[in-house]
């Protein structure tokens, strides 16, 4: 998908929520449990329930990999799903890949060419020859500059001699790799008064945003400083929607909760201009 | 397998050897592919063919995950089939992971519970919670700190206003975390004259060496500034070994390389007084 055509669904719909498939075996309702495949079977139900509210998916790959080779076929089954029924969501590997360049190859053809999936999440540490090979047409890199957890003060505020902090040179330095039409970064919500940085020096680029709901982040916060003339946006939300509830009613709860924050946004996006009032 | 056993292995071996098993559908033998599980089986008969010369083997996750949840199942009987015939045999999921701790958790319990790794490669970008989730009683961390690419000089020579590079802070602050009984690095064999300087802030870790061989790094260069009083190095070799022959044949001549490395390692280990001569 490209970038025209994920900003005429944020606008089409009103909402730029990213919903988290952080589908846990151990989290999911027990009825589920009788399923042939579990994780499937929630992924269908959450799906089929947020599908109107929502641009994008965002599977990350620990929660499949954690049950083995049949995770994966959980995983592999839900992109398909997405892909059948719902065409027009932006589908994320959030994996944070990055390896050597004829490794970090194989990874790109498996998110890419095996699955057909729309962006995956990398780890900048290892440079450009481990970012490159996930170039694909229309396929997206979303990097790794400012992330939501504690551990994102250890190294990526690190300045250099010239001021520079190593998140501001990952974003400075990955642009003369890609441009804003294959590439976006992740950078938590919980980062609020830095989006306003961020933007210095990626004012038309997308931003992936984790940590809203239960990592603490304020959408409003992030959307008043990280917003821009095409949006530029895509908050997720994983564990406040996909754990709304335990009962059997989880999918009405996760599509009240979904609904309640794309109420929110289509208010926000009213607000700057992006849709008409 | 704690460090006491690994140094064991080492001086009875006389190898430090690691297989890298990148074992890639579009690079083994053609025979092989009329088999059930081409991966499986190429990967049993480098096993068997190197076991006697190197002390550990370490899968890189991409080449089994490009093939979707058939590739893990590969994975998972390659560690099955390590552990059951080979129980000296250190053995390291290559998968450069690191994510929120949540997340961690989950790559931490696959890779450690549902299958029995000695070690798994950690990227060091989103600091502490991303890192210790991995910290399990006799098992490893590998963090990446300086590794054997091109584009290791993007991010990780990055000096802050005290001098200090961002490999070098890697090092330092990872210390707080675990020692060397529970945390390795991996330095690329391609950074020869770094090793000195890893060594000034690593004076006791194993270092994971990749890039001998088909990348270019020296194994002499590698011991001469890299070795210490138990060895403390595990140099990996993965293409040049595996690949080594495409024929009926490649097992064999995956033995000889691999033992002509041995050799080498031999002599470097009784030249360094860690074996007798």
């Amino acid at each position: 998908m490209n970038r025209k055509t994920l900003f005429e669904n944020i606008k089409r719909k009103a909402t730029f929520l990213c919903v988290g498939l952080d589908s846990d075996i151990k989290k999911i309702p027990m009825h589920l449990l009788e399923q042939e495949d579990p994780i499937f079977a929630f992924n269908k139900e959450i799906i089929d329930a947020t599908a109107e509210y929502c641009v994008a998916y965002k599977p990350n790959l620990a929660f499949y990999e954690s049950l083995g080779a049949t995770g994966l076929f959980s995983f592999e089954r839900t992109v398909s799903y997405l892909r059948d029924n719902y065409p027009d969501q932006f589908i994320i590997a959030d994996a944070k890949r990055g390896d050597i360049g004829n490794t970090s190859e194989l990874y790109a053809r498996s998110f890419f060419e095996h699955l057909d999936l729309d962006a995956v999440t990398v780890a900048p540490y290892m440079g450009e020859d481990s970012v490159k090979p996930f170039l694909y047409p229309d396929k997206w890199v979303i990097l790794l500059a400012l992330t939501s957890n504690k551990g994102s003060h250890d190294f990526q505020f690190t300045t250099d001699k010239n001021g520079e902090r190593l998140f501001e040179k990952v974003l400075k330095v990955s642009q003369t790799w890609a441009d804003e039409n294959q590439m976006m970064y992740v950078v938590g919500a919980t980062q609020g008064e830095m989006f306003a940085d961020i933007r210095k020096y990626a004012p038309n680029h997308f931003l992936l945003v984790p940590g809203v709901g239960a990592q603490g982040g304020s959408l409003e916060e992030v959307v008043k400083y990280g917003i821009n003339k095409e949006c530029g946006l895509l908050v997720n939300s994983s564990r406040s929607i996909i754990y709304a509830d335990s009962s059997e009613n989880f999918s009405f709860a996760a599509q009240q909760e979904a609904k309640k924050i794309q109420s929110e946004m289509a208010v926000l996006l009213k607000k700057h201009g992006i849709i008409a009032d």
